[in-house]
């Protein structure tokens, strides 16, 4: 057996069947630098991918400032600690009031968990709404708000499912105002809806970017007419910033600043620490200490040293290496360099995103989704030894969300990758 | 104002009211190194209580795996890479068959959500029952096990609670044999209980050493009727190792196997990676094909390389220095110097634990629970440098669950400095 079929039965065991991995032949990656990894036959990959190594794989200042303060003290919030509050300072000055106050947790499902909880304790209420093809995380609760897999008992009810948002086949048959006026009355329905059940609204739970289904291009102000609704109804507006938050958009720190709607709760998580397991929820004082009233909370690992000391470094080396200028003038180049592709392949619909999160949409002659196609691409790149993948309503959607230091060299890289796959795949 | 002022005033704007400390004057606490830790005026305290430094704050065989793995690369499951493999091979190694497999992840709460839905993949039924007395963690759907802050939206109806188990009031009035039957029907009466209900019965989740419950002595054997019972209802025996877990009890490297039962599924989490966030779940080949079958799972952190270096080393650092063996000498050793206040101070009803998870019970002359003399020996004990805390049925039990390098040095220390409270509190 080669080395990838010895891993792969491997897992089968250990970790059992239906454990997903990453295109047809997976890969068995050994290192990691920048913006580059490297698998364990020694071949080099351009990440156009990971989200996670937000200021470059393995970034020296931040496994420094994870060993320093490993060496020194890793223990939990029942004792004081600078580490947590400095940083909660700093996280919440990159936002809005009363956006000011938080906790910390491990991961971006943990974060939504609680932030439904939020919801619960500040309206006495348990109704969520968000969009028909999102993801925001795998515990029991923040499940309930996927539309795969129903769970064992049947969802519990309390979750209604807004159409995602689609730029390309607009909610109404008209973009503009008029599709964030359609959206907003979705939003509306199914706030009454549950409003006349007996879970009534408590919250509208979106990532302010779209990303999972697609990052669709939106008229400004999409957001408003639902946000003006949710607030009507006396629920609150959660946005999940675990994709584009922490200047990935390049024009905004936060995709709900992009989106220009100021959320009740904001959660974040992936990128937070690097890789290093950090995340969590800011909201307003009243709202944290409505939640603190309502329920005990106690994160063993949340907010600890080694975690605050990561995503301390993580703010240093973005402020450090302006990477969201970098994010901005990189995405503006590769979108330039794909529209001229686009303008050869007509199966490219639409090459969009915002800073470092950016990608093309694939149909057929029709207009409808090319799947297909998109992920004969997906794998045509990785021939080339570039890193991506695809999402969206129709999987098909290039989705490309590199660390941040992705610059225009490897913008290059990228876009002549594309070129000479899609050239093949047309041949 | 103080420099601990200054901390709790901080907290309480940033990270919201309510949020716990440990003791009347909270500690600020800046270096750790092995069983001591510092606060920021230079002081030293031996460290009696915390588990998750497990092989002793800021080990340099933990750190420098971090360090080394940090530096080279830290990405998620969807590439391969032997780290979670080697891992998932050594860690079910310390446990009998069919526990074989399983899923990683960042907390002990995400283990335990997830634990529960095994359950209901594998029974198609969702009642559990637990404990009075217990806590197994913070998700949303995991903290519906708990007795203290009802959720918003009521509990869910699925959860029944058994009488935690009471070493000294031992339900049924009678001890051994007597006591685990009593026990066992009062499970088979909620399983039954739940059976009628729409929910039906699908675990029953425990910590095998009853850690939260104040660690009762129990009879040989006391889980067996109850594992019994949730055998012939067809559910599964959950057991919940976060605290008794890795070798701290002495004798055993699991507390279920102390305890004499074979579980369905093992959780675990705190020491596993010494102050990294890791946790498991581990259960058999076919309870993880059910639960995978029937919820898409992933963990962007859960099973990261670093993650899984972590826990390599710690486990490596258990074996090199015996520190099991040393937890088993020291916890006797500690406990025969503890008897021998219990015969000058009848306030100690009794002197329990196993390994370095220990304590001793306070009582009134009438033998009723003494918490608030309790409290006062916490403070003293501190105020002789010395960290513990309490738990149990009446918060009466000193919680003594020190990191595992605690050797009889350390336990005189620990036994002098209580000799001293006690003479001082008896004065």
């Amino acid at each position: 057996m080669s080395d990838v079929e010895t891993l792969l039965a491997r897992r089968q065991v250990l970790l059992g069947p239906g454990m997903a991995t990453f295109y047809r032949r997976p890969l068995h990656i050994v290192k990691g630098q920048g913006v580059w990894l490297w698998d364990a036959e020694g071949r080099r990959y351009l990440d156009a991918y990971n989200s996670v190594p937000h200021v470059g794989h393995c970034h020296p200042h931040v496994v420094e400032a994870i060993c320093r303060q490993a060496a020194t003290l890793n223990t939990h919030t029942r004792y004081l600690h600078e580490g947590i509050l400095d940083y909660m300072e700093r996280l919440t000055a990159t936002m809005a009031p009363p956006l000011a106050a938080g906790i910390m947790v491990c991961t971006g499902s943990e974060a939504n968990d609680i932030a439904l909880r939020m919801a619960q304790a500040v309206t006495g209420r348990t109704g969520v709404i968000a969009t028909d093809w999102t993801y925001h995380g795998n515990t029991a609760a923040v499940s309930q708000l996927s539309t795969r897999t129903p769970p064992v008992g049947g969802h519990q009810g309390h979750v209604r499912h807004v159409p995602a948002p689609d730029g390309l086949r607009p909610l109404g048959g008209q973009g503009g105002a008029a599709f964030a006026e359609a959206w907003g009355r979705a939003v509306a329905a199914a706030i009454d809806d549950l409003a006349a059940s007996p879970h009534g609204f408590s919250a509208l739970i979106v990532c302010p970017f779209f990303a999972n289904e697609g990052f669709p291009e939106l008229p400004d102000g999409f957001l408003a007419p639902a946000a003006a609704a949710v607030k009507r109804a006396g629920g609150l507006l959660i946005c999940d910033e675990v994709q584009p938050g922490f200047g990935r958009l390049g024009s905004h720190f936060w995709g709900h600043q992009r989106a220009g709607v100021l959320p009740d709760i904001v959660t974040m998580g992936k990128p937070m620490g690097n890789g290093h397991p950090v995340a969590a929820v800011v909201t307003s004082a009243e709202t944290l200490a409505a939640f603190r009233k309502a329920f005990r909370y106690f994160n063993t690992f949340g907010g600890n040293p080694v975690s605050m000391a990561a995503a301390h470094a993580v703010l240093d080396v973005i402020e450090r290496e302006r990477l969201m200028a970098n994010a901005e003038a990189t995405g503006r180049y590769v979108q330039t360099r794909f529209e001229s592709l686009r303008a050869r392949h007509p199966r490219i619909a639409q090459v969009r995103g915002a800073g470092l999160f950016f990608g093309a949409e694939f149909v057929r002659p029709d207009g409808s989704p090319d799947e297909p196609f998109t992920a004969e691409v997906v794998e045509g790149m990785l021939k080339r030894g570039i890193i991506l993948n695809r999402l969206g309503i129709g999987m098909n959607t290039l989705k490309i969300r590199p660390p941040l230091p992705f610059g225009p060299a490897e913008a290059d890289l990228l876009a002549d990758a594309l070129a000479d796959t899609l050239a093949e795949l047309d041949r």
